[in-house]
């Protein structure tokens, strides 16, 4: 472990720029482009949510009927109130961990440490699987306000709010991109923290 | 890789029952809990998602109101065919996969194959987050059913149908509780397949 590790530190820090001529070669090409693929998902991933969470949290819309102001508001639903908090603990989550990207990258140093790599993975495992479920039920009550439900009497709301709807559905439709950015970000991390656990096990059948 | 691959069929395929005495000793024990861990939770997921489906999708209620007769239907509601639809597919594919996993035991192999352990890895992501989504959506309804949405004049539909709503309530359970068994399959599929990454990495970096 000791010496794998001092390899990669060595070949990382030395020559920053270079790819150094060992049979690790290949890895570090592998290792730089999961690097980057990480940082450029985890820059967008908080770009997006900051876009999705002002769509959905600025939208208002004030209608009058007779004498009677009405307004729409996002947190006249649950669910989008649910879908903007989520949106903006991804926002926030992703700045933390994109400066984390950047200093690792400008210290040239590879993650190893295994408790840091779990909490990296959980914390994106998490944030992948809230963001799912706040899409879900956010698109359930757009489906809810724009289709009704006859049945139960349960009447469509965006002929009379129109424009409230269109940019809820906005904020939507770039919820669910970011969650799909997540979610493959999520994998990038698993990537991170298992083959840790690889590399102790190539070791122990090779029979150090 | 050939070496180590030889060294895990041999260890595990002759002595199924005894914990062989080299330096994967260690390896193997731990190999040993993941796949029993897998299949427990494949078939336990198996069981809550046939019983999800059952508990949803028989559940019925008829209401005479004066004269008319109004009958409840799962089908009514769009989030609750979804989850059913989901519970329904998460339940073959355990059923499939639960076999592959037995199959797998009294053969004694272990899975080194890429494509495969990449494929049954996207596979438990893809209905994890399904699931996610479906429970979700699912919920939202429920809410909606349940508190009913005052603003917007959308009524509580539990007070007249609450012997069906309490039912439906317990198969949105069982779905939750199936996502978080689904959400832990998936991190074991994710070991599963980049230990086998980190196994050439260490390879690679130990210069052979």
């Amino acid at each position: 472990m000791e010496f794998s590790k001092n390899m990669s530190y060595l070949g990382v820090g030395v020559s920053p720029g270079n790819v150094p001529v060992y049979h690790g070669t290949n890895l570090k090409v592998i290792d730089r482009r999961v690097r980057v693929a990480e940082l450029v998902l985890r820059c967008l991933i908080c770009g997006l949510s900051v876009l999705a969470a002002v769509l959905v949290g600025t939208d208002t819309q004030i209608k009058e009927i007779f004498t009677i102001q009405k307004k729409a508001r996002f947190t006249d639903m649950k669910a989008l109130v649910f879908l903007v908090a989520a949106n903006g603990i991804t926002a926030a989550y992703s700045l933390v961990q994109g400066v984390r990207c950047v200093v690792g990258m400008v210290r040239g140093s590879v993650l190893f440490s295994k408790p840091l790599a779990l909490a990296i993975f959980s914390g994106d495992q998490a944030l992948a699987y809230l963001n799912v479920a706040a899409v879900g039920a956010a698109a359930q009550s757009a489906a809810f306000a724009k289709l009704g439900q006859t049945k139960l009497q349960w009447m469509v709301i965006c002929n009379m709010y129109g424009k409230f709807c269109n940019q809820i559905g906005e904020g939507i439709a770039v919820s669910l991109l970011l969650s799909i950015c997540m979610v493959g970000l999520s994998c990038i991390s698993a990537f991170g923290l298992f083959r840790l656990y690889g590399s102790n096990k190539a070791k122990n059948n090779s029979g150090w």
